[in-house]
């Protein structure tokens, strides 16, 4: 990775910031500037130099990682000794992450920068949004992994099983795999629970008829994969395979929409039509999508008015749902990289509608949306 | 839960600061104050009345979940609805949670709130450290859940697996035993990395001789469980059993300074004090425990110098641990509830050196600190 490149970039817009100083204290800013990939550390910038600070426990790992920046072990918290070196520079104007630094923290470090301190916003998350060729080339391999598991979840579904040992049957053979981890909680909503987006992975079992809606990410050397696919258990009537199509088309249009030039505003509207269309528009609660990186979410976020224009580079999710209260709900979702001429799908997986054997008796419902 | 009497209490809290109204925002505060367990919600007081505010996505969720406090669905960010409620309620000293709100956030409720705005410390915090008796029954549940995973551990660990595949393992059985999740990334440090507190679980296989550190817990129905248990791999020379046998003193030594009147930095001080004496002192790099209970890590801090009296009904670690870099080092921890008339151990599982059968050609070292 190219940390040099980075600090280079940032520097360019601290200046144009008017900011002679700076502290980087959201860890994932910090590791994508300077390499540090553990837990407390702060990035400090100032007389034109960076300087990282961490404590005692992490000496060999900041030596081994940190690229671009002498190492400081600090005896005290390191964003204490961060802030006062760099009140010790003679900044004018030190810039700290409003949306990441607490109050607390803001009164720790206004001690040493006075009335030199400056809230700033998304200076590292602006430059974080253009993936660099070897950014793209982790994320390609972090989907391809997450992709990869998708067969074995879907071997463990059956009905009678538990959301919570498909969630297990995944999340284990992705660690035998080789991810760091999985990069968000992984949501199994089967059933009626397929209709909340925001579901887990309960103890409750799968029921004999109806979707399951899988959601799952891994990381691997820090970058997040992100997909989402709704599968049907038992037999599927016509009322299931129309919602799951109509997510699908939703699903294409947004991707189809994704070049250099368009903005997330008009992303969002272009699979957000395809529901309204399908009178569906009032089952799809959320947005669109978002950016994906070393967090899983991060910038740009793809809603309704967004205007942020897409840039070869933005590295994002689409995954527009529909969700029917107390029935059932489908997503679909995929990586997907803009590209200099339009966009590439990261994601191999099919997406054709799978029906997997169910008890066999219930009849699936003949309606969804009323 | 009892969460109308922790309304009531913390009411009373606030009545001591002064505060007529007050925004919780940190997730683990709103959960305990009012049971929502969703992961985007805020917690308004004023006018001597609680007011819960979250999005669509967590309608049903919140109607469920929410005792003691309305629930209003907002349209805006939950965040300045809650913010404009309470200003529209006259309040004139509101609370905010200094340790946990953003600088964005704050200027966000400033808005609404303007000078009535009060960052505070630990409102919440402060009640949720002294466990009611449901709270150490979920405790216990946890605990006694992570504890019968060590077993599964112990089983998957010999020479040449890698430490990432121990850990899958281990989070395997703990999703197939009906954990929602680890309470933190799981620790499994062999050979030279168990002598990095720090250290998670990498793809490096275990060497056929050395100390193996196995830190993790489960979250059982929002409580947190944390354990460590040290093995050796191969024949043990004297120095590791030394080694082992000091690191065990001291965290007896922790466990008997446990109760009511004893403070925090006493506490730290008997099981530090005991490497002190075994010439260990200098390889004792980390603090002695720390709460648990709806986080992995909550108050009070048991380190160096600290003063808080421990009263009946906290709930601590007792970690202790020796790394000699480069060599190895063991850590062992209990979970430990202060009682009346002074402690009861949580953690069931045996503190015995455990040797696992190694290579067999490999001689142990016969010196481990220098």
């Amino acid at each position: 990775m190219d940390h040099r490149g980075r600090q280079k970039r940032f520097q360019q817009e601290l200046a144009l910031a008017k900011l002679d100083g700076f502290l980087v204290t959201h860890l994932p800013n910090v590791r994508y500037l300077c390499g540090f990939s553990g837990s407390a550390g702060v990035l400090g910038y100032a007389r034109e130099r960076f300087v990282f600070f961490t404590d005692g426990r992490y000496t060999e790992q900041a030596r081994q990682e940190v690229t671009g920046a002498r190492v400081v072990i600090a005896r005290k918290a390191a964003l204490a000794a961060a802030a006062q070196w760099a009140a010790g520079g003679r900044s004018r104007r030190v810039g700290v992450e409003a949306e990441h630094m607490t109050l607390s923290a803001r009164a720790g470090v206004a001690k040493f920068l006075g009335a030199s301190l400056r809230p700033s916003q998304a200076m590292v998350e602006r430059l974080r949004m253009i993936k660099e060729p070897a950014e793209l080339e982790s994320l390609r391999k972090a989907v391809e992994m997450g992709s990869s598991l998708f067969g074995t979840v879907v071997k463990a579904i059956r009905p009678g099983i538990s959301e919570a040992a498909v969630a297990a049957e995944l999340e284990y053979a992705a660690r035998k795999a080789g991810a760091e981890r999985m990069s968000f909680e992984t949501i199994v909503a089967a059933g009626p629970h397929s209709a909340l987006p925001h579901w887990r992975a309960s103890a409750q079992p799968i029921p004999s008829t109806g979707f399951v809606v899988l959601d799952f990410g891994v990381i691997l050397s820090g970058y997040c994969s992100d997909m989402t696919r709704t599968v049907w258990v038992g037999r599927a009537g016509r009322a299931a395979r129309e919602l799951y199509q109509a997510v699908l088309e939703a699903q294409s249009a947004g991707l189809q929409a994704v070049r250099p030039g368009a903005t997330t505003g008009e992303v969002d509207n272009a699979a957000r039509r395809v529901l309204q269309r399908a009178r569906l528009g009032r089952y799809f609660t959320h947005s669109t999508g978002h950016g994906v990186g070393l967090e899983i979410h991060e910038a740009p976020r793809l809603a309704r008015g967004q205007s942020e224009l897409l840039q070869p580079g933005i590295v994002i999710t689409i995954e527009p749902g529909a969700y029917i209260p107390g029935k059932g709900g489908v997503r679909i979702e995929d990586m997907v990289a803009v590209t200099e001429t339009g966009h590439q799908v990261l994601t191999p997986t099919t997406k054709e509608f799978i029906a997997i054997p169910g008890a066999g008796t219930k009849a699936a419902p003949e309606t969804f949306a009323s």
